[in-house]
């Protein structure tokens, strides 16, 4: 039976690691949230990374814009960001609900590289590509938590073999990044590939982050895998209130033959809202450096 | 036997292409070459990007500058052709030869990106992790060749298992990153995998950018399979007058299993420079649309 790979444990050691850092560093980090529209998902999320800010000592300012908004105002909005003294991190909820098309790309690029602090810019991600991991960049907040609970397994990294299913720009796409640079041998899987399970079962880390529900089987995972499931999709069940509840993109079962794995709830969401303060936090360290 | 993927006849169809579309748009595109120092495989490089350049039509304005430059001299030169009308393209050529500390990394983002024709620097390369490979961007010219040679060779990359050797920002890890979006399942080897062999004979497609010589053996390489060969290595060889010779980083005897296979030389290397010369008469293109 897999030993569970806590995010909401990690990130609450994190946690008291950042509100050390805070004191000793002298620094009073602000995070800037700009939603569009009102999602109820969105709503959620930003709550959970308020809450965890402010346990933190991280200040977080919360700007929700109307649905009618355009991309030029929306670019206002975080051009006077950019601009703030007093802002160390900027970040919009998306995707976007907004009756305007707006440009996600244009937006995300719009941030100042300096308080990009999802770390999902074009120039955050060109450096991660070049192997800069460290200093002067900030590594997108899911896959950063995500190395964070495979090195909490102790599995040795370097040298084995891992495999991410799925290539978008805020998870699969930069997963790969950090586990190559952390010298793991990397197999990228994706909607278009095939012999999905054989490939599966040479992993010694697996990361899924497809968004389909329950996608990895129990017979594709190597025993004694290191198993992160980043999925949060949600299905039907009338037994709750709600007649929904969340599961991941691997089945549950396929504990019985990891030797890690994450739970979802509780894993890999956690890590994300750590890993997102964290950077604020280093962003108003650097800030004061300079 | 393999079928051999001649570069060098690739580039010259290209150069046709590259001549009717500078014809048809109706512009002047302009290279610029800025090498420090006097490294011999650098003017041998560089005499074979001007020649091709000039048989194109492409002009080149080619600055040599001394060994004992400073780094904040060169950023003076860099802004100069940011800053200038008529170029259309930067590079430098690396490694620097310089008596003084250069950082590389700082030359090659400080290239206006518009201008960065190599298409080495973190925002193009950010780019290419977000699976942007095509419009308001430049695809590094070594792996953006050897896309071409695999296509040439007609085999469907879509679905394959492609298998990468190195983890260059120069080579191999854009070369990766293309495959993924050409819907290839791409694994990325390295110095610190192992069991590399096994992993080799599942690739339909090989890109092999390790800078060793006769790395790859005829064992490794599944029957059928595309071979592209990045490598430059000179060895010695006492038959030739210079007492040495070049050799890829494949066995040649590689080609008794494999499908489709670049010789060395005459493979990649005439194809880095065609995509070079490609990319500076795009920019000319972007420049008069602007």
């Amino acid at each position: 039976m897999a030993v569970t790979l806590s995010g909401r444990e990690v990130s609450e050691e994190i946690k008291n690691r950042l509100k050390e850092k805070i004191a000793k560093e002298n620094v009073s980090p602000l995070l800037t949230i700009v939603q569009v529209g009102n999602r109820e998902d969105s709503n959620v999320y930003i709550r959970m990374k308020i809450k965890y800010a402010e346990e933190c000592g991280v200040k977080t300012d919360y700007t929700r814009l109307d649905r009618k908004i355009k991309e030029d105002e929306l670019c206002k909005v975080i051009k006077q960001l950019n601009e703030s003294d007093l802002v160390h991190g900027i970040i919009v909820q998306l995707p976007f609900d907004c009756e305007n098309d707006i440009n996600t790309d244009l937006i995300t690029n719009l941030i100042d590289p300096k308080k990009d602090v999802d770390g999902l810019s074009n120039l955050n991600a060109g450096k991660l590509l070049h192997g800069q991991t460290k200093g002067d960049c900030f590594l997108p907040c899911t896959p950063n938590g995500c190395m964070e609970l495979i090195r909490k397994s102790g599995i040795k990294i370097e040298g084995s073999r891992a495999v991410v299913i799925g290539r978008s720009k805020i998870v699969g796409s930069p997963m790969a990044q950090l586990l190559i640079w952390a010298n793991a041998t990397v197999t990228v899987l994706h909607s278009r590939s095939k012999n999905i399970p054989e490939i599966v079962k040479e992993a010694d880390i697996l990361v899924v982050a497809i968004g389909k529900a329950g996608f990895v089987k129990k017979e594709w995972v190597k025993k004694g895998a290191v198993v992160i499931d980043c999925g949060i999709n949600a299905i039907k069940d009338e037994t709750k209130k709600s007649g929904q509840r969340l599961v991941g993109d691997v089945e549950p079962d396929v504990k019985t033959v990891a030797g890690y794995m994450t739970p979802v709830p509780g894993g890999v969401g956690p890590m994300t809202v750590a890993m997102l303060i964290s950077n604020t936090v280093d962003s108003a360290i650097e800030k004061k450096k300079n």
